[in-house]
């Protein structure tokens, strides 16, 4: 159904037991999270500031109400998860979302380009929202992803016109593990992204990476939005693990290897993609009818109508999906 | 130095080991909150609509800004969290937080009443803020605790202008172990309130109740501020927990108890308090001199200056102290 | 180039010089205000609560801002004023302008209808920003005009999803000048609107006309947005001075004329127009190389490109524009 | 009753009436937009980056929005104008008014210091709202000024700790007519000012004056808050008016005469005055039987009361205050 549906990878569960009478300062300036920040930075090869959240939805609140001035607004795709899926959470903190067209989730850079011209030729734009950074995900949400070429021409022109690009990461180990970039290339083509903890192995938590300074009294701004935990070592300890011996691309790549199988088996039974997705998350085309009868075994998130007879569904794997379980999926499908 | 310096109780930690491979639907949907939510009504013996946010600040901000119009402000004591310690989160939505004098922590019924009626007297205030609701905690920031009769005058008070009584209940468990209110009283004496988890014994986790239907979309209003967790699990699994065998009442009991030893150690050696603390919250005025010495074996929050020469730090016991531990801090002080 | 290049009709004028040295009470609640509302209540022929408010884009965060709650966003076309001319005044307010495709700028009740109804229907929504209200220009930004039927037909499925319609009447004495609509039945159309006074003969000002009872406290939310003038009378001996001997409607009467004169000129010389508008701006498409001399002559707005080789210009006439202005215009053209 | 009962002065309302049809273009980029900046520049002797706005509170709420970051707030006197009579306009934006107890409504820079250093001594103040900025009105709410000593003083301590200056200038004309500061003088002890013209003679407007640079992209920034007018040219003529010949000075001057004869004449008649004020408003404290016979008389503001028995009412001059208005008030006084 999704990748969210069970507890906690057992060494993240394990380190929170491990750890859970050692008395640590609160707010997020404990051992483990100072920890899990220097295995982050070697991991990326870089030196970076790093915050740990409790969700996705409240990190693009606070990262994209950080950046941008209050003229400005966030570029992203149609389809992004900032544009609608976050219950106007952006628009909350007073900043439209300029949504550009997607290409199979993706945000194209000739589109950016050409929308960000403008405002530099023409008459004046004094009327219009300024666009001030640009929103991607990756994996995107319909689990495609962008090639080391398409994420470099998006980051030159995202360069060219001084807009910081900021990448949503809830997915991105899947990512890592099913495309062309490595993290340390992915870090290097943006300017702020998000290790995504939640669908990755933790009970929760993402942490946000900036590769410049981030913006002066983060940590009050945090605070300000609500999401500063007073126990922060739940986020600390989780990623801390995430990070010791690679389980965060173990736990990742456990779940493309699954979803590779389950998409194989798919082929097999003729079932069609609504979209060819490398990821964990595969996107198939029912009929109506038979989705009836797949209800009652198979636990899937209805994603949108694709015509009058017929349902795109979303299956998804994580690192708690089990060969049995596609097996048994095939049970039914 | 607080009450939220351990992780979980042993029986909440216990419940999400338990519950960790549970299949659960996300966003709070799990059979686990709704136990939770059961239990809780069965506790303050009545019905009441019941969400869960992972901190504090969040919540606060989130019921406050729920309740009130566009043009309405919140009523709070000077001292009150809302006022100074949460970086302008409720600002940030938009809503003034209106000061009224504190009298050792608490909101006076008189002072509320003479503030307020002063809106449906004299000339007309369209140019001010209204009144829109009143924001309180118990026990308060300085640990201290409204009597039954006090916060009967508040809420008659309250229920004569129609302003929703919402009381912060952070340490609630404390409150309600150490002073003259049972909870069914308290839930009777207010429009809404929380029960604070992270300092209660869980990771994290604060219990919203609305006495009342909560507001239209709460969930998307949730969603909107960032404050939906993925894995609702997280919350549910430890309010189940904690309302289970009334784990969080003898968790309460624990810390009071440890406080009164600790209360009565600190009277013998002749301590002076900067105010009469009856919960797990105790302040006492130090000897700048002396803090430098107890700072090398003690941890304590520096609360405030008190003159030249003092200053006030504040004790505090949880689910964690053992009488071990109250011992030991009295070989250094 | 625009309908606000010149200061006031002279009528209007003429009431700010009579009425100049009269002491009158701030804020609206001067004499001129009261019975500027009665004359347009007569005009409207039905009572309603009405406000002044200098400028448009301030009126339409105003209503916006108040109709909607917070976890829901308005409806409008992609050209909509509040679309992409505000500078994101609406977002500023938190909400969300949830746009749907203009046909020749009008917002179509069928794509109204089908993007509101999968809020009722599929699986939930919470994730999503609810539609609150549904806003429309009349005439809209291409000078086009929505038919008695289309209107009724748009108001039916607001009504039938309790949408509040709200009507941005900028231009609105044009619009009633060259459509098929009565005010009687525009204001029977819709659940707000507003009288456009800046472009239609005043200085600055529109009034806001609720046709049931304005918000709760609405003075009071006007002062907060910044709005409210303390020389109300300002725009209130305007509105009297436009709602008498129907001065409004033949200031309107006689742009119409004009714009008239002019499209036919223009047909005659075979301009081609980029859209078929029947009020006080008309748009056409000239090459870039014949603007070039235009521009030496002829003030006129840029308005878009239209291919490589041609743009599109708008030509707008008002209160001011005389014939002999028109015929000097076609000395260039 | 107060300093904005009548419309313009005579030379303002003239000038409206004498460029009325002249074509200009919208949005403040007219000619006499031009001329005012240019003419206050040469008033206040030196280069500034000057915008119109229709009001005070406008021009409050967009100056201290672009000032503050999101986790700072500005700081002013409990009776500041921002405080307590603008509904909430500061908090609308997301920040918080810090106030601080006045001193005959001025705000003492000793005070500043000292709530300023905190900040940056003792503990950390991660939790709370940064002060950000200083608000002061000049003349202040209670018609009270600085002297150059205490401006001074308190512009020191602002840029010790690089806190902008902002001075509310409703009043201004009053206040340098009354006081021992020049305008060049005023302009050298602050960052950034406005010039009121709505209480000094204009139907509407204020001149911000930013010494530095205007924050970037300031015309959007206003558009966005809603306070751009189309027709800019009326707030530039007016204010051309205002700063062509000394008017705005001698204005204030006929304004200041009037109020210290009736100051004169209140003290013969042993009123007593709440407050020793210099400027065009004056507060007596008057007896509440007496008051009853005085409302069928005078128009009067209240103001407060002052005990049971006793009220404050506030008188005030302005441009359109003649001698025999002072003398038929002492008629009834």
């Amino acid at each position: 159904m999704n990748d969210y549906s069970e507890g906690a990878h057992p060494d993240v569960l394990e380190a929170l037991i491990r750890t859970n009478e050692e008395k640590l300062p609160g707010y997020g300036t404990d051992y483990y999270s100072e920890e899990a920040k220097k295995k982050i930075c070697k991991w990326i090869n870089r030196d970076a500031d790093i915050f740990f959240i409790s969700g996705g939805t409240q990190t693009n609140k606070i990262v994209i109400d950080a950046l941008l001035s209050s003229y400005e607004g966030v570029i992203a795709v149609d389809t992004g998860h900032v544009s609608c899926h976050e219950a106007g959470a952006i628009e909350n903190t007073g900043h439209k979302v300029m949504t550009l067209q997607n290409e199979e989730g993706k945000l194209c850079a000739n589109d950016v380009e050409e929308y960000v011209r403008c405002f530099y030729e023409d008459e004046n734009h004094e009327h219009m929202v300024f666009p001030g950074m640009v929103y991607i995900s990756y994996p995107t949400e319909f689990g495609t992803l962008y090639s080391k070429k398409e994420l470099t021409e998006l980051y030159d022109v995202c360069k060219h016109y001084r807009l910081p690009l900021y990448i949503d990461g809830a997915r991105l180990g899947y990512g890592l593990c099913a495309g062309d970039l490595s993290i340390e290339e992915l870090a290097s083509l943006c300017d702020v992204f998000y290790i995504g903890g939640t669908k990755v192995g933790a009970l929760c938590g993402e942490a946000i990476v900036f590769k410049e300074k981030a913006p002066k009294h983060f940590v009050t701004f945090i605070k300000q939005h609500g999401a500063l935990l007073a126990k922060g070592r739940l986020l600390g300890v989780q990623f801390d693990a995430l990070f010791t011996d690679q389980l965060y691309m173990r736990i990742s790549k456990h779940a493309i290897d699954m979803a590779m199988i389950m998409k194989e088996e798919l082929k097999k039974r003729d079932y069609r993609f609504a979209i060819d997705s490398p990821t964990n998350q595969q996107f198939i085309i029912v009929e109506n009818d038979k989705l009836e009868d797949i209800k009652k075994h198979v636990m899937y998130s209805f994603w949108q109508r694709y015509d009058e007879t017929h349902t795109i569904i979303r299956l998804a794997t994580s690192w708690a999906t089990t060969k049995e379980d596609v097996e048994k999926l095939f049970q039914y499908l």
